[in-house]
């Protein structure tokens, strides 16, 4: 049904974004292309040619090209996206946006900035900072990933409990449509109602309805104060359960509230080569971000100690410096790390349930790991209803036998989810490695309307075709 | 190109709502169901019939029904929109959701709401209130409006400086299609990125994409305290220019920054028949909320009062107890209330621009009133960017000079708007009342892209046609 990428193709493409700009017939080069971060083996897949445009008018006409000729289109951030959506599953052009990445304009006035699709997101954040803002959105993958692929995906927000995730904060796009026009939605506006939400719906679209070609996002006043606090526990009920309670009884919302279960706070220790406080009795860590005037500040974190003091908490461990807090998130951090390290061909899954529906999702996790006789750990955006849990490798158990078993593990985990009103992924998109688990959370009637507004988009099928459904 | 609703139809429909839930030949009683709140002439059109469901199965079977017959379908909730959109265009049926008027569960647990469509958006708050919550993203009609209609139009809310408009708070929807199958979108979940977002797809699709016969909406915790500044000015230039500079150089961010002109302020105290203070000396006024806990609210309103002092305001007035809050809101509300009464046929815009365009925006409503000889009035969210600007009839203007002069205006301030980076609607929605002026500010690929969006949900193109395009 496509087309094969031919030397008279890449003639045409070295002339509209120039040669050099161009990876071709080049194994070794285009080979960090084939695949995302996926832990897992099995979900890469080379393009035929990578092509680097640093235009919306470059991309047009690849766009025109690739419609005219047949040929698949899949976009690339920074490649650090957890479901595939960055891989080329059909070959044909891999158009990546890594030379779009200028900061183009910080607009104080309106609290705006806007950027190219490339720009690492945490570069962002280092932009604004000196002129006393932030952006609220970002993932914990912010010093890896581009903005582009947080708005293709809708990244989960590191302080998305208080903050929301990234679609929150984008309110105009410049988008190049799979069949090469160039619109613009939003602009520097907080509310907007002209029509239908396309940005919204561009949103978290995974690559599949347009290339975002420069994003206008919504910028914060930096909060005069921020702090940390690192909370272990002696079980994983504890915290689970009194967390979601945190905001009805203190009426505090914090920025985060983070989970690491034993398992992931031992293997972040060690990839870092440190230790964490109370490692010896803690089955569990909670780490909770409190940011607004340093008075404030000061009275909500002390609430915030007392509550999970008074429901068992072993300790309370306060990061009030931008060292400290840097070390405190770093642990967070490196559960993911040190997952790639240790487990490479681990199973991560996304899931988001109801909040109050956490201890039964985790107690069915521990469950099944019985059951199946498998390794697993859970972390996470606990005050979001989303964890990652983790299915991990043992050297021991036959590839087939694992297969078998971790397919058997998630059927019954994505009913549990589905039963306990959660759904497939939170913040990780579905892309390939997660579209055959659709039809668990969604009903023939919503998958036959997102594959209209995909013809809608994209009537020849040529944009990143093969994600989210097939 | 519809069919004409038949004896034989409306048998067909007492068989699914019951007879006395059908309102039919009877003039006077389905008069109040053909217009709106447009306060201007002209916008208004008869069903064929009026029909009140009570489920969600009972509207399937409704939109099954129309969809066999060819009738068109225009769902109606408490009909205080300013667009048309709940006007039955082309007759048909007028489906009221005025039975489906229940709080079906206030979940604490998870800080979730479920609420039918025809609950008035504030007993929705009082019915929070009792256990510590609220819900943030009401509009200042929300005495009268119904939730349903919130969503569909993506109502701004009261407090969206803050807060946001309706959308942030939209977790879950009960969907009837046109064509009749019911979906469930989303769920009591704060992250999702299963799929495309069809919940925002839905939310502001004013009444054509579907029809919400369940909401599931995030509370919050009740803020401690609150307290409401009314700010008067000698001029208008000065609120317009300081107010977007009150967040960046306090980092206070503010629930509700109003504005009110003199005209307003006068026309609001008049129907209420009270004085507003400073009301003789001043030009302008500045309603602004700051909610949180008691220490901080203190800190933040004098350090938001201070901020306007020195940039010139006339006096800061304080209200901190529920009553003189409910006085100062009531002021601000008063404004649409009193041009209602005193300037029938009033000419309603609902312009969005970047918060430091506003000064520009204002500067060109002055001076274009003056240009056609017009008297015109501005208020509204000075912090979101959002003017409600409001063309005056005067008595003894004829009829079709009062046109000539109204249309030309507003195309010049159309124009005016686009050039500044700003939009057609930022709250009440393009409905009949805008759909012709679309195209100044949005190209025929996003136009047709809308439109193809809307054939995929609605092939026979049933639900409430002629609305936002034709």
């Amino acid at each position: 049904m496509y087309n094969k990428v031919t030397p008279e193709i890449i003639g045409l493409l070295a002339s509209i974004v120039g040669p050099a700009n161009i990876i071709y017939n080049d194994h070794e080069k285009m080979e960090s292309y084939s695949h995302d971060e996926i832990f897992e083996f099995g979900y890469s897949s080379m393009p035929e040619v990578v092509i680097k445009p640093e235009s919306a008018d470059e991309i047009s006409l690849i766009m025109k090209l690739a419609n005219e000729k047949m040929i698949p289109v899949t976009p690339r951030g920074a490649g650090s996206g957890l479901s595939g959506g960055a891989v080329p599953l059909f070959g044909g052009f891999l158009l990546s946006l890594e030379r779009m990445n200028k900061i183009l304009e910080i607009d104080k006035g309106n609290l705006m900035v806007v950027v190219e699709p490339g720009v690492i997101t945490n570069d962002i954040n280092l932009a604004l900072q000196s002129e006393g803002l932030f952006y609220a959105g970002y993932p914990l993958s912010l010093q890896n990933c581009f903005i582009g692929g947080n708005v293709a995906e809708n990244a989960g927000g590191a302080r998305a409990v208080k903050y929301g995730v990234t679609g929150r904060y984008v309110c105009g796009l410049e988008v190049v449509l799979p069949t090469g026009e160039i619109i613009n939605l939003g602009g520097k506006r907080l509310k907007d109602v002209t029509g239908y939400d396309l940005l919204n719906l561009l949103v978290g679209s995974e690559g599949t309805l347009g290339i975002f070609t420069k994003v206008i996002l919504r910028a914060l006043p930096l909060p005069a104060s921020s702090v940390l606090l690192l909370i272990p526990f002696k079980d994983i009920e504890t915290p689970v359960k009194t967390a979601p309670l945190v905001m009805m009884e203190t009426g505090i919302i914090p920025a985060a509230i983070e989970l690491m279960d034993r398992k992931s706070i031992e293997m972040s220790s060690r990839l870092l080569k440190e230790k964490v406080p109370c490692q010896d009795e803690a089955e569990s860590y909670l780490l909770l971000e409190i940011d607004g005037s340093s008075e404030q500040v000061e009275q909500d974190y002390n609430a915030v100690a007392d509550h999970f003091l008074k429901y068992g908490a072993l300790d309370v461990f306060v990061a009030n410096t931008p060292s400290t807090r840097e070390r405190f998130w770093s642990i967070r951090r490196g559960v993911s790390d040190a997952l790639k390290v240790f487990y490479p061909g681990n199973i991560a899954e996304d899931l988001v349930v109801p909040t109050t529906a956490i201890p039964a999702l985790i107690d069915e996790v521990n469950r099944l790991s019985i059951e199946f006789n498998l390794e697993s750990n859970s972390f996470g955006h606990l005050g979001d209803g989303n964890i990652h849990v983790h299915l991990l490798p043992n050297k021991e158990m036959p590839q087939d036998e694992w297969e078998k078993a971790t397919s058997s593990l998630l059927k019954k985990l994505y009913q549990t989810s589905q039963q306990l009103g959660g759904t497939l992924s939170g913040e990780h998109g579905i892309g390939h490695k997660r579209k055959n688990y659709m039809p668990f959370f969604m009903g023939e009637t919503e998958i036959a309307l997102m594959k209209r507004i995909k013809a809608a988009f994209d009537p020849n099928n040529i944009l990143n075709p093969g994600k989210i459904f097939d």
